[in-house]
Formats: C-alpha cells, sequence, structure tokens
C-alpha cells in the first residue's frame, strides 16, 4: 500500500500513521515529496485487507494499493495456465477449444434430445441448459427445476455430452451435482458469496460467469472464493457488461480475454449469447473471441427460437450453429487451438 | 409491444407474425407506415412475458415494449404512498423522515451499544449493523454472524432502537428474522431471486437496496418478487450506481428518488455511505436526498472509524452525525418532514 | 508517481527505471517490498507529464500518478472559493445562489422576451438561451445563429437581465462574445481545447459544462485549459453523466457538487434540465443541487414546452419555474445561501 | 413515432394529441390497448425531429421514435458495402484489409520516416501520426502542428505511404488538408459539428472516431453530418468506449463491428491502441477486430515508447508490429480479406 499524505500535514500526523502501519504488521517507508509526503507499507496486505481504513487518520488524503488482491488466482502465485478437467475426456485451457452449447432453459425431452444431438454433431463438447432460472421478472418463466436436470440427464445418456447447467440456490447445490457434471455461477450471483463458498467445497468444476458490472479484480476474488474453499477447477466466462450502449444487450469485453489471460491461469469462456442479445451477431464474436484467445465458448442454441420460453432473439438455430462452427474451426487452427470432430447440421 | 417490421417484408411474413400474436393471447393492429409496418399487440403483456420471441420471426426488425412489466409495485395498481411499519411506532412513508445509522459491521459489544446510544441521542429511529458481511475478498472480515445478532439484540434492549441488519444466504433467512427488525437485501443481491421469494414469505420488512448496476425498471421488478409472494412491506434503498467515475466509489443516482417515487408507491431510502466511499461527502448528501423527496437515509457511522473493520473511511463518527442532523432537521422542515428527537451528540 | 515493478526483475532493471527517473530530473526512492520494488519518484510531475512511458521499460509493470494534475483549478494553488463576476452586479460564489432560466433555443423575439420577463419576476438573475445549437441530428433546428444572439441582447435591454449562451465553433468566439455576458461551452465540446484555449484569452466569464463521460479530473484540466490562458473567470456546471439507467436522459452525479467543492476553488452550477431530460424531475433536483451546496443553477424555461423547436420535455412552464423558486428560497436559506427578488408568475 | 398516453386519459387530450401530430404532417393511427392507449404517427419523421416535443403534451406519457434518425448513412438508401478511396490505388471496404499504423505523435524527421519505412515493409498500406494533438492537460506536448504536417509529408515522398492525421480545430482544416490524405476526427470531436459540417464539404477521406460515450445511432449521426454536406468518403472507427472497467483504458466494443456492418454502408476500422491503452494487448484486438469482420485497423508503433511524447504505453514497437501482421495475415484469410505485402521487420 501506498499511503499518500495531505499537503502541509505535521511531522505528528506522519508519524501516527507510521506508527499505525507498524501497529497492524507492516513497515513504513516515508518518502518526503515536494509538494506532500508519501508512505509506502511493505507488507503482504492481501491477507488482511485493513490498511485502506487508514483513510480516516488525520492528515491521510489516500491509500493506494499496489498489490493485487487475489492470491490463488493470480499468474504469481500458478504461473502456469491450468488444464481444468470438465468430464473425462474433456479438458478446457489446453490445445482444445471447448465449445458448450444448448438452449437456454430446458423446456421438453423433445427440445433438449433434439437440440444436444444437433450440437454433438456440430462439434460442441459440453450441452448447456437450464433448469433454474433466474429471470428479472417473477413472472416469467422460472425454469423446470429437477425435472429440467432429469430432461438433461436424458440427452447426457443419449449423447455423451457432459452438462453444464446453472445453480441459483446454495441450498440446490447439492441436488444440481447430483445431476451436473459442471455448475454454472449466473452474472448475478457474481458476489453471491454464499453460493461461491459452497461451490468451493464441491469436487465439480464451476463455470463462474462475470457480473455485468463486476470488474475484473472483483471478478478474481469472486474465483478466489472458490479456489480458497479448496476446489481449483474454475473455468472464468465473459459475457458482456453493462454499459450505455443500447444496440446489444451488454457490451462484450472481448479485451477481457487477454487481460484474463494475464492475471489468471484460469479458463476463460465467452458467451456471445448474453453478451449481443442478438443471434445473428453471435458468429463473428465467437470468431472474434477465439481470435483474441479464448480456450472455448459457450453458445446457445434452439431449435425454434420464435417459440423459446427465454432468450429466443439470442438464440442460434442449429444448422446455423453448424456453419458457425465450420468456420470457427478455421479461425480456431490460425489460434493454434483444434476443434475436433466438427460437422454439417 | 409495438412489433416493428422490417423494410419491404412480404404480406406473409406480416400475417405470420399477426397470427402468432392472436395465438399467444393478443390482438394485433397494424399500421402501414411510409417505410414499413408496425403492428401493436394489444392485451396484458405483464403476466407473461412472451412477445419478446417474436424477434425470432422472419421479417422483424424488434419489438418495443409499451407497459411496464411490474404490478404490485406499481403506482398504477396502488396510486398512493404505501407507509410500511418497520417496528411499532416506526413508520415510514409518511411525514416521519426516518433515519437509520449505526457501524458497517458489529465488531464488538461496546461498539455497537456505544454506537447505538450515540445515534439515538441524535435522532436516528433504527439501528443498522452488519453480522453477515459479504466482502469482496475472502480474506477480509466477513462479519460476527450469529454473534453480532445477539450484540444487536442487545443494543436494541439498552436503546430501545429497531435493528436491520443484512442477510446473504436464503438458508439464514430465519435465523436474521429472529434477531432484526428489519432485513436488508444489499446491493449485490438485489437479483438473488432465491433470497427475494424467501423473503417474500415472512411476516417482516424488507430493506431492497440497489444493485449498482440494476436499472430502475429491473429494480422494480426485484420488489415485485417480495411484493408477489405476498410481504408488502418492502423499502427501497438508492445507494449508488457504478459509473466510469473514480472520485467516489459509486455514483449516487438522486434522480432516482422522483423517479421512483412517480413510478412505485414504495418507500424510498438514500444511502450516502456506500453511494459515495467518504465520510466527508456523507452529509451534504443527506441533504440532497432529503430535498429530492426521500423518505429516509442509512448512514454508516463508527465510533473510531480509522480502527473500523470494514468501510471505515465512509463512516461519520458520532459527532459528526450528530452535526449532520442538527441542519438535516432544517431541510426536512422545508421537505414538509419532521424528524423528532434531534439532539447534540 | 510511484513505479510499481513486476515480481522478480533484476537490479539492473530496476537500475535502469532509476536512471530515466533521475534523466527525466526527478529524485528516485526505492522501497525494497516483500514480492516487488516500488520507485517513488519525487519532483513535481505536473508541468511536465512525461513518467507515464515510463510504463514501456522493460520490468515496470505500472505507473501510479500520486498528484493531480491541474494546479490553477485547484484548492492547494488558490485555497479559498472564488468569486466570479458574471455581469456588474451579479457575482457567483459568495452568498447569493445564482439561478440562470430560459428556453433550450432563442425562437422568436416575442417568445425570448416574454420568457426574460417571466424568469426575472421569479427570481432569475441570468436569461439563457441557446443561438448556435450543437444537434445530434444535421436535420434537427441548428439555432437563429446571429439573428439568436439580436434576440437575446433585445431580451438584456428590457429586463437588464445578462446573458448566457453557447459557442460551439473557435470561430465564432469573438462574435458571440459582442453580444453576451457569460459564455457557455456545451457539454460535448468540454474537450474541445481550441475552443477553450480562444476563451482562455477572453475578458468574459466562461460556463463550463462537464461532458457526459468526462471524469472529475478530466474536467478540471479542461478548466485548466482556459485558467493557463489568463481567464480565471471559470464557472463549472454539472449536467449528468452517461450511465446505463435510461429512465432519465442522463444521471445527475449531484456528489460532484461537494467532490469539486473539495478539490477546485471554482463556482459550481447544476443543470437539471439536461441531466433529468423530463420537467417533473426538474425541481426536486434543484432543490437536491443547493442542498448539496452547489452555487447556482441552469434551468430551462418555455412558455410552451410542446411546441418547443428543442429540448421541450425538459422544459418547465413559467409558473412552474415561479413555484419551484418560492420553494427554493426556503431550501437555500437553510444552505446558507440568499435568493434575492422570488417573485410569483 | 409510437406516442404511449398515460391511463385513463379523456378522449379530449387523445383528440388533442391527434390533432397536433396531423398539424406536424403525419397521420395519426389510434390503437386502444387494454389499459392505455397508443397513437402511432405516420410519416418521414427522420427530416424534422419535431415530434419528441409531443412528451410535454397533457396525457401523453412518452415518445418511442422507430424509424432510425439517419439516411445517408444507413443500408436502407446504400444496401451494398461503399469501398472508400484513401488514395490512389489504396481502397477500404472491399476485399483488402487495411492497416493503417505510425506513432501517436509526429516528434522528429528521423522518428516519423523511420516508422514509416518500418510499417511499410511490415505491410500497413497508411501512415498515422498526430500534428494536433487534443491532450487532456494543457502541459502536455501539444503536437509540432505545421512543421509536424511538413514531417509527415516527407515520410509519405520517402515510402509512398498516404498519410492519416487528425484535426481539431475547424480553422485548421485547409491547412491540414494540404498535406494530409485522409483527415482524422478524433474521439473528443465526434460531436463537434461544425468540424464535420466542414469536413463534408471536403474532397478527402475523413476518418470519423467513436466517442468514448457515443451511442452507435449517435455516431452515424455524426457520419449523417459529414455525409449531408457532400462528403461521401466517410470512415468509421472504434476506438474503445468509457465502462466502469480500469484494466484497460476503454472498453474495445468489438460487437460494435457486426452492428455497424448492419446498419451502415461505411468501412468499419479498429483502433485496438487507444481502447486498451496497454501494447501488450493490441495485437489479440487486432486479431478479434478482423475476426469480427472490420475493414481496417489503425495501429501505434513507435521506435521507442519508453520515450515517446505520448501514448507511449501503448504503442507496439517495430518488430512486434511485424511479427503481429504475420499472424494478422492468416486470421485475414481465414476472414476473407487479403493482406498482400507482409513482411518482416
Amino acid at each position: 500500500m501506498i499511503i499518500v499524505m495531505k499537503q502541509k500535514v505535521s511531522a505528528e500526523q506522519v508519524d501516527a500513521v507510521s506508527q499505525r502501519i507498524r501497529s497492524l504488521g507492516y513497515e513504513p517507508h516515508i518518502i518526503h515529496g515536494e509538494s506532500r509526503d508519501v508512505i509506502g507499507a511493505v507488507g503482504d496486505e492481501r491477507g488482511k485487507m485493513v490498511l485502506q481504513s487508514l483513510e480516516s487518520m488525520a492528515g491521510v488524503e489516500k491509500v493506494v494499493p499496489i498489490l493485487k488482491p487475489y492470491k490463488l488466482a493470480s499468474r504469481e502465485v500458478c504461473p502456469e495456465p491450468s488444464q481444468v478437467e470438465l468430464a473425462p475426456g474433456v479438458v478446457i485451457g489446453g490445445a482444445e477449444l471447448i465449445v458448450m452449447a444448448g438452449p437456454c432453459s430446458v423446456e421438453s425431452e423433445e427440445q433438449i434430445v433434439f437440440t444436444a444431438q444437433a450440437v454433438k454433431r456440430a462439434g460442441a463438447r459440453v450441452l448447456r441448459g437450464g433448469a433454474f432460472k433466474p429471470r428479472t421478472s417473477p413472472y416469467s418463466f422460472q425454469g423446470m427445476e429437477e425435472e429440467g436436470l432429469k430432461l438433461l440427464d436424458l440427452a447426457r445418456q443419449e449423447t455423451g455430452l457432459p452438462i453444464v447447467t446453472e445453480v441459483v440456490n446454495p441450498r440446490d447445490v447439492e441436488l444440481v451435482a447430483r445431476y451436473a457434471d459442471i455448475l454454472q455461477v449466473g452474472a448475478r450471483n457474481v458476489q453471491n458469496f454464499a453460493l461461491l463458498k459452497m461451490l468451493g467445497q464441491l469436487d465439480k468444476p464451476v463455470l463462474l460467469k462475470r457480473g455485468m458490472a463486476t470488474t475484473i479484480q472483483e471478478y478474481l476474488m469472486s474465483a478466489e472464493y472458490i479456489l480458497s474453499e479448496g476446489n481449483r477447477r474454475v473455468v472464468l466466462c465473459e459475457r458482456g457488461i453493462r454499459t450505455f450502449e443500447t444496440a446489444t444487450r451488454n457490451t462484450l469485453d472481448i479485451s477481457a480475454v487477454p487481460v484474463l489471460k494475464e492475471q489468471t491461469h484460469l479458463p476463460v469462456v465467452i458467451d456471445p449469447s448474453h453478451a449481443t442479445g442478438h443471434a445473428q451477431l453471435v458468429p463473428s464474436m465467437c470468431y472474434a473471441g477465439v481470435a483474441a484467445g479464448c480456450d472455448g465458448l459457450i453458445v446457445e442454441v434452439h431449435p425454434t427460437p420464435e417459440t423459446a420460453a427465454s432468450d429466443g432473439p439470442q438464440s442460434l438455430r442449429p444448422a446455423e450453429f453448424a456453419d458457425m462452427m465450420l468456420k470457427l474451426k478455421r479461425f480456431a487452427e490460425v489460434a493454434e487451438r483444434t476443434l475436433p470432430q466438427v460437422g454439417g447440421c
């Protein structure tokens, strides 16, 4: 931490701050500047987060953090990229680009099995589908809940695809973990710390979506909640942030991909469906994500978007998804990623 | 809903959209414009939220909602302002301006009782204090949990002030409700729908904070989750939104006060401490909030901010709080609000 | 400046950075931290702005500025609040709250003279009115230009009110200055540095609006452009920033008022009309602004908003303005401001 | 336009609005909804922009625009993508991906000529370099002005590369146009309409950067200012928007590429240097831009970023640029774009 003093403060005030720094277990180093003093506090601030309160001391103008506040998520602790096994034989973070696809919500056996078969044929390695849906309106479809999980299980049996599905209530973690291969935390729950802690105690990979207004630093702190409880299988997912622009549902923060790859060893996935909100924008954002260096994609696919219970306008039809995958494979190759088994629709 | 068609679409496409509108239970009205057709869908869209999927139909450019999607929170359903009883004799939404004050976190018996007495003397009607703390970092102080609730109970006994405290996990709702008079939902949980639903089944008032990236419409939908479960005692709280500006922790959206008063009957409170993040900015934001028409304030007060376990820099000292209350009383009078029992420190 | 080095850099890299700091005229102070070194560069960085380029040197992680980059606008250079004479006898920044009012655009002699008389009667001390209008669309009304300036002059003769009007092109500064008492820089031109420099050479007060995406620090740097050219009569104006919220045209950053009052000696005005975009929200934002400590207001008033050439929906009618002024006077008194001559409509 | 009436308004109020619509030259169509009336106003609203003022009429809740407000920039008027000739033989918007590169500021003959030769060798088709620099601080380097233009001219003679350089003052348009092949409008001037109008009367291509807080619709309206004055050679440039995220200088809005390609026929370029602010993020954003479908890139390259007069931290060194170009060529091929003449450094 750097403690910046106000102009013309007394030596007593600088002393008091130095003593307080020392009493908190840090070593103060005073730099006498031209117009003000600056005090460096040497020590590992990440474990305690207490120096910020110095801002209330007399004579202090501001406290500037130097170290990043996360540890286990950082490249400093783990310099090499992590490879996370999502299911037997499905590893993200390595050479293979992992595409997860499926409908926003599970709606029926026919819908989910049909979609699972279609996305598998086109090259997807994981099936997505929501059973517990966090919806803005209490009057909107809230998901099929356990019934939906059972249908996902069925689709998995039919296709062999592992499934990723969202959990929204800490109470349901155990239930969802019984069915799911990968548990998803949605954007709205990125700082639902009770949920994160429970997932940290699980032996299943977690797909943690970035919140709409979460900075990258806060996002990695949320990952740290899971990691610090013992679960090291965390996959990050950029899904658009909230900005003033209304042409898209959110703004895909594509530069978050290289920023995250620089700061953390965790794999990074892009969700172009939620980011843009419009199906016709999804393919180009898939290509951009891969070109930017992401490890995977999660894409909404629905057999008949115009009748979807949720998020129809942002869902690709199976044929559109298959076309996208064919072109994606070529971009993936330039990005030095493999994308096996890509087929037509 | 208004369905805007693309330019030069065929009559068949317009027909198909009209039929689909009808099949969903609405009546289509086609307006032939100069360059494109527009179809109005007449019916109560709030209960279903299904028309948005029309955007996936051929020839449709966009779907524009007309009605607000909330009902019970709206002025249309309940034209008069609601008065919410927070505790016997403490009513918000009427003539009295209700000030809630106390530390960010409960830290010790001495701290919470001393603060409770001080804020009561200065005119606060409710004691705030966190026992379950949602913290960005897993390494930060997470609150005293049930021990903290017991200390709040003690402070209530000492002062008679009802207490408001945060609940972050649906699992803890019952526990927190045993101690608290008012349950607070923090900004990070504004779309934790599992939590909102549980609170909707409670017979206790709920202080629902706006999220950092929650639009006013989404915010009222979150209130609707609580209301639609049966609990009508919801108090709203604007606490700053996330913007590009870094001089303040968040940006207090002061115009949210008159906007909310126009759109909903629920009482509206301002939290200037979290909004600004700096104690010296808090008093002027309290005055501004009251001048803008809010029904109450929630303010952080700590006996020694420089040693606070959390949020020290934004906490007023008791004497500063008392000074603020004296001036606030005069602004409240001009705003036609009463603020009884305001005393010195 | 604080230069934060990466982890595990060589002593040679630290040396190279230190030498470069010295060669740029600063004194390096190295702090050896637990996990990395930090170098303080002592010297007055505000006049040069060159240290940021150190970020490109090997081993440097980031460069953190400590000093605020503005001088003449700062409280450090000028500790007391500035009082700016807008016209003979009209001083802003002192005890009197200055209200500027009038239509968005000058449309006709009748319109501007009638409005000027009405706002004067209600207590306004300055007449606003646009002759050069920066409009988003090239097909919208662009203002009456010099003809509009002449009508403003006429209204000034009729009422004695000094006039504030916008200038958008450096070429027009001289022309506008011939007619106007105060020259306004609109939000879109807050970083039109060519315009700011010309205004800095003028002997007329300047009302400088904050841009929609201008941080407070950048805003004060724009003021510094005018001040550093010699013109010390600068008045700041918060008029709403761009956020994700769409219920209001922009989001009035009310906490900018105390932040600016803390950082600069320049007077601060609030524009609630552009900030909210809705006339019915304007009065409460006027009250909030005064309670927050602003030195003045600029409010749009139009005799018939439903026929206004621009910004009708955010314009108060004269009777609404007069009502607002009556209540404003009472808030102003509590804020220890005078508001003389407030009359009915 | 759609005019949404309030609930329970009188038939007289609906009549009054209808009559006003008619008097403005539109045809009203009333839809009687379940809870309120909605009036469609049929006519070409783009040329007039006057219906918004209806919001001030009694009984009107809001006015919702349906048509996009720009014409000449739209795909509706010009369905095919425009190819813009930047200089003889250098055409953007067609099969060739056009890369513009060079330093932020022209600093010396040696610097600009050396950089021009290096970027040409690596495959750039246009040389960028600032002579008039809009800087946040009045104390920062403001550019070499005409001297800089002469050095750009020299570099053009040495390399044959056409030059793009910024103009910030309408007064300088003629001067800059004497030297430049392409005139650039910077982000801060995107709504400097006086400047846009002058550029609209020029016979030179214009590179118009999006502002930090400019919506896509507003951006296209700014392009419309140039187009409507007669100059059809406009190239758009996404360069990052301002958001809450601070890990990057701005947030590159990559989905703006397909959105713009859908809405306008004008070519679209990406500026990853200003968007990210960090050189190490630039290559992946170049790749992402091309994968997303952009027509060109503008990239900052400086021989020694650590001594650059401006924007050093975001500048690639020539060797880094050459490496990037080699990989870019492969992404361009998948995107069906050619990138000829790519060489090593």
